[in-house]
């Protein structure tokens, strides 16, 4: 390694822009906190012709990433190029085995391909980085494979997601229903291209399964990650939620139980006076418990240029200084493949049913939440809404997924409903 | 250094004991995340004879703690004696000279001798980490050490002393005096064994003063800390502060601005639901803003057993790493020696006044806030409580400390006030 640190980046989206316009405005700070230069030497992009907010012209421009990701006057390969696959994974692959260090903020590619990348890494030792593949500027990967490597970590929950969250509380806010606000969000830009990969909880996903890796010792396994997006929350559940207490979270929350490891993104009731119910607009939290530090709350902003990029960079300064991690915190070759379990830990639920105006219906619901063994905390119905149908919410007190699932699914039989009834877990924090 | 990472760990207090239990918990979990195992080899404190809730009996115990600072089985000290100065300074001093590195959580020694102890350190060519000094278990100094590196840091704030949240939180929730909590805390043991540490707002000075020198590279300046305890803050303000929407923490503050480095840690008022606000009990909160990331908040318990000793592992497990770095993240040579400066940024400010019950009164209160150049934002006369005075409560627009220093001490002259102005700065957060 030269004197300098020499980066290579490919994609120069917001996010690599972002890294570009740190090391020109703090080139002295960085190398004061580093103890050596950090420059620039090979950039590459999609499209050259782009009008870019920065002065580009200093670097040598490359057409191709693997260009960049295998100069030898590149010491660090910043991959920014995204993707789960293809070129973003070819290329760091190539970096590694032409002796580059590597700093991605690539969450599909690590969530689905991590182990591999780390095990090549480690073999050939080199490091790869990705703060800000987590949570934007929220240090939560440093927190966890070095703040906290004297813990075993008991539970780790996050709501990684600020365009969900932001969509979330913006109903809540406009009293707007779920179509309005995505297509809100649309118009500002807010969405990924496929905004399934926002909404239906994937990127939140990817997240949840690099962070269950770190905290558990265990290989990425996104694939073992129950996923289920904010498309079915409503403006009702929203209010009634709140009504009783709660905001309504697309939460994850993973953690090693007897059974295997529980990793799960879905929208969640949590209390509303709670950090993870407060938490408005964009801004992402995670929440990690450790048995000796107890319970650390980390919040910031989970996405844009600027907090994206200081994550990049607290990766660079990182390799800068020499320090040298396997990849997950641990030897890749030492992580165990985790048994996936389906969420079994019990909780609170909140049901919402729409029940049909005649007596006797309050009686057959509660007949079937004491057939699935689940007793209630707090009930209340809602005054006639519309002559014909009476909402009803209920809260019950700890009961298995297994009942609930019994539950719903018997509930329609009883012939009282007005239709189908709304289950949502209530995450303790 | 040898295969092992040996420690010797010179005082077994409840810090002490913590560490030694997490690392008899954890020596597996510990040399998978190192590479290495984590011995302790020696160990000392002030009574051998003290019942402890640990097994010592396989560590060499020695009367002296120098003698665990400089053994040669020893490659890390682990400073938890305590004291600004005489043998933990002498102990660490002694380390150092003797080819260890060391981990302490001592503030006060580093607030009042951090540069000297940096300076030595690093020709020495040793590493002095302290993440335990500073907010317990909230990994705030490797934050801003590390994960903030890329950013120019605006300001730092924070709730860094947990026994002055518990009183203030504790007098508004149970509606008691100063004194009564204060007493209460006494006998839970949440006080030091001088109180002025904790409620006079000392503890957190020395915490402050070493955020703001990684913050802003400057030496380490405990003494232009300005500092005010909670020692005048009453049960009366913390209820008017609720009914105006704010809630009264001691909090600590630093900012470089163009006429030097403020550092202040006083009694402020903060909106009641932000993160800082909705802070309860002995649970501290760091909050950095960078040029890039934003707001970065940080959450955890600032004390206690599993926290610190937490944090006092995350360092030895650094060092096991083979993580080195500059003692304040960059050279302490290269620290600035900053300007200190009075606070001078502008805010608002809550003035409450008991005035006497006759005509004209509020038009001279009125008068002399006009005359400083003070501008109301919103005002609050409370029905006359005792037939003689009558509270009014001032929220005031911007205005610089001056002017209401100029009003303080101007308002007693009207002749109107029952007993003296209290005034509070209302911190952005």
């Amino acid at each position: 390694m030269s004197s300098h640190l020499r980066l290579g980046i490919a994609g120069l989206g917001t996010v690599g822009i972002g890294v570009v316009k740190i090391i020109q405005r703090h080139a002295d700070l960085l190398s004061k906190r580093t103890g050596k230069p950090i420059t620039i030497t090979a950039i590459s992009a999609r499209d050259r012709m782009k009008n870019r907010d920065a002065d580009l012209s200093a670097y040598r421009w490359e057409d191709d990433p693997m260009a960049v990701a295998t100069a030898n006057d590149v010491d660090v390969y910043v991959e920014l190029v995204g993707g789960d696959n293809g070129i973003a994974k070819d290329s760091i692959e190539a970096a590694l085995r032409a002796g580059k260090d590597v700093v991605t903020a690539n969450k599909a590619l690590l969530a689905l391909h991590g182990q591999e990348l780390a095990t090549l890494a480690e073999e050939l030792g080199r490091v790869i980085r990705f703060e800000a593949a987590v949570a934007g500027g929220i240090p939560v990967i440093k927190a966890m494979t070095e703040s906290l490597a004297g813990n075993e970590v008991k539970r780790v929950m996050g709501v990684m997601n600020g365009t969900c969250n932001y969509i979330l509380t913006r109903m809540e806010s406009a009293g707007l229903p779920y179509d309005a606000v995505f297509e809100e969000a649309r118009q500002l830009g807010y969405l990924e291209a496929d905004p399934t990969l926002d909404v239906g909880g994937i990127d939140a996903g990817h997240k949840l399964a690099i962070l269950s890796s770190i905290a558990f010792g265990t290989q990425v396994n996104f694939n073992a990650v129950e996923i289920e997006g904010i498309e079915r929350v409503s403006i009702d559940d929203i209010r009634r939620a709140a009504d009783m207490g709660y905001k309504i979270k697309l939460l994850g929350v993973a953690q090693m139980t007897p059974r295997g490891l529980e990793q799960r993104m879905s929208p969640c009731l949590v209390p509303a006076d709670s950090p993870l119910g407060q938490l408005m607009g964009g801004t992402n939290m995670v929440v990690v418990e450790g048995d000796s530090v107890g319970q650390i709350v980390l919040r910031g902003a989970g996405a844009g240029e600027g907090p994206t990029a200081s994550a990049v960079l607290s990766d660079i300064v990182e390799i800068a200084r020499d320090v040298r991690m396997p990849v997950f915190g641990q030897p890749a070759v030492q992580l165990k493949a985790a048994q996936p379990a389906r969420t079994a830990v019990p909780a609170a639920y909140y049901i919402r049913l729409e029940l049909q105006d005649k007596p006797g219906a309050l009686a057959k619901v509660a007949t079937v939440l004491g057939d699935a063994g689940i007793s209630i905390d707090r009930m209340r119905q809602y005054g006639h809404s519309d002559g014909s149908s009476v909402p009803v919410l209920v809260v019950t007190h700890k009961t298995t997924p297994d009942a609930i699932d019994y539950a719903i699914e018997t509930l329609p039989g009883t012939g009282v409903l007005q239709s189908d009834p709304v289950e949502l877990r209530i995450e303790e924090v």
